[in-house]
């Protein structure tokens, strides 16, 4: 039997300078949790205080989204970083954004890693733990998000204390090993909004999804990522969050 | 009648990445104060942590050292930034830096800003104001540390709600206004440790100077700024100190 | 009497890894140069790669688009930069810029200074004395573009043996000093295309414009500049280029 | 029998703004071949008209040591970067550093990638080739310099129409394969400067060196690297220069 809630986050803040990037605002309407650029991947000081501003209005709970420093790569290339810069990175991060939500009146909930840190840590065990010590220095309150099928991010937060949210995917496709699909292969993205909010469902619903090779596989999740940077982004995330609802199953943050 | 006590205060963990700059260490031993550089002109997260770790083991008083985003510049050329932009700058790099004293068991006890960011406030009391909101907005227990003689540092602080300590430079002439002589021209910096250590008890003990043209002018001081980044810094800390002692004035943080 | 021929140009290639801006390919299709970003304001490498190939493809003037090294704000904030610096972000942009031409089969025809580097330079003769001489240091065969009204800019072009050319801005107010009415001022920016096309028309025919007090001032221009980042660019592009050939004005590079 | 003459390389030019680093002018009375950092590493535009003057005047080859885009990681870091955007980031640096050495009328002689990128390179036969075609997109008579023992390298080089000088270490410790021990295991580097000069004379002389463990292994080198960033690094330059001419052997440019 499956769970009867999930929370639905997205990447926001994205903006940097004169550029701007995503729907922050089309999104914000169907999230229950957001995650706040910190200014190494995208995300200046202003755009931060603006982004927290509504995400605050907005009412969903707040966590900050850090990265290797790298704005040309948008944090995206992965990057041989040593584990005691990782850690202190992430401290920086959080710390950062941390004071833009208590100007705010408000406390971080959780950290999930960008791009390539995420992907990295995913299968790093070293690299995981060096994020989660990071986390762990801020504070023992904040949930480390990460995917659901990575043990070395799981192990990590337990680890170090804190609680684990495992993420999934609506909108990609898995291996039978629990793994994405790489991006650049064959139906590893799906863009159709009705199969995505149906893979939500069973997700939420079941705690299982059907692999690329037709396997069903345990998929249990805290939480569904809702991509902010693809055409469409806004009509998926309502889509999905539709579906959700209309299968009775609640959609509210991991920490309400 | 002066003072019989004073703060001594330095600019440290200027290093980052590959580049190391100035002695921290050595000018550890004599101050009771540091602003810690925050990413924006220098220091990197691990330069923090570990600027942190030493500032907390010498037993100082720790405080952000905020500047323009200026790596390339050093945070020394003058940014015609917007006040907007200035007061999210503060107000990251207070809560970068805050994250690292706190998971070193600190809180930050106050905030001067770096460099150009310094020189352009003192004179401009929107950008003044620009600081001490973002100051404000991490915590009113924060002290805004700005020039002795600079109405719109000390007019910007107290709308605020904040402490304002004034600093004063030992080894640096000032005009009868009480403006620092420009460095470029002819005897703007005091080079010969003797004579600093003689003007700082001057400073410390009277709350007086002579300015460079002999006038006497009023210098209530509530720290003296120590250069770390100039040959013989430490020498020059170690005689300002001890003379400061032998004069019977009592060095110790502003707040303790 | 007027002109019988103007160029028309371009800013170009202002994305930045993820992010993009402008439509580089709707302008391209109306201008006879570009200004191609270097790297500083806007503009990786892979951007200004793809961005030269555009532009050779459409037969346009290339030039470089030197800026103050300032990503974060996008090149429009004024920085205190010592000549000596400028000079040499100056020499290494165009240097960078032209490896690409160069390997397309081109050579760099002009430089136009951007953002705060060129409203700085328009009213200070140590700073565009600066650009033009990094400018000439690459090749005295360069073009140095700057504001028709300035005359530090056309000066320094002058002392380093540099050929001048004037821009002017059809989508723009002037004072009746040869100005520009500052962004801000109601009626600064002409926002509707006819009226920016007779204007154009009236500069590159007349070399006169009215000025915002209704006064007929002298504006002799080499080029006028076509701005690309608002809403409707390629519109105002199309229509300032229809309007200036249907008055019999031949619009081409200024070298050609 | 081996080589009778050897050019010797040094990577210089790595101060970034107010941070210095390295003895170039030491360095520069010892070498006959220079890799002058090009602002994504190290070295600012500034550093980099300096560095090109000095090295000028002290009648070195100049060539350009381009590296991925990480100040704060001083080019050291492995980054997953797409060959498409290593090429152009290699273009971008050689045309910066080009124009320097232009206006200073000389013409770059060679490419020596930097750090990460050098070591990422020497085992991936696909960046090994973005390198070499951003090289021959500036000019195929530049020499490409790479690691002796880099198959990948040499054969990059050869397909795009470059030569290739091969680059051998006096003061590091190499394995029966031909590549480096990596840093950080006993014996890697060579701090002695007797038995580097030793190690530099056999290489040049014989074109073969020990292995770590006693193997006598092929070592035909163009050029051999002395390290500038090491204390003792210019009595260590001083005793290989020595050392290679009292054993006869010539020191001078590869393309001398």
């Amino acid at each position: 039997m499956g769970q009867r809630s999930i929370d639905l986050n997205a990447d926001v803040g994205e903006s940097f300078g004169a550029w701007t990037m995503g729907d922050d605002s089309g999104l914000l309407a169907f999230v229950t949790s957001v995650n706040v650029a910190c200014g190494f991947h995208a995300g200046d000081p202003r755009v931060m205080d603006r982004t927290v501003a509504q995400a605050v209005a907005a009412g969903v709970a707040l966590g900050a989204h850090p990265s290797h420093f790298d704005l040309r790569g948008f944090g995206r290339r992965a990057i041989a970083a040593d584990p005691a810069e990782v850690e202190a990175d992430v401290l920086y991060q959080i710390g950062a954004l941390a004071a833009f939500a208590g100007s705010h009146g408000k406390t971080l909930v959780h950290v999930k890693p960008h791009g390539a840190l995420y992907n990295q840590a995913a299968v790093d065990p070293v690299l995981a733990r060096a994020i989660a010590r990071g986390v762990g220095r801020v504070s023992r309150a904040l949930v480390f998000v990460g995917a659901a099928s990575s043990a070395p991010m799981r192990e990590a937060a337990a680890a170090e204390g804190l609680r684990f949210a495992a993420e999934a995917f609506a909108d990609r496709a898995y291996e039978k090993d629990g793994t994405l699909v790489p991006r650049g292969q064959p139906g590893a993205v799906i863009t159709d909004s009705t199969e995505a909010a149906a893979r939500a469902v069973r997700i939420a619903g079941e705690g299982r999804i059907a692999a690329r090779d037709g396997t069903v596989i345990d998929l249990a999740a805290d939480t569904l990522c809702l991509h902010g940077d693809t055409p469409g982004a806004v009509a998926h995330a309502r889509a999905v969050r539709a579906a959700l609802e209309s299968a009775g199953i609640t959609v509210r943050s991991f920490v309400s």
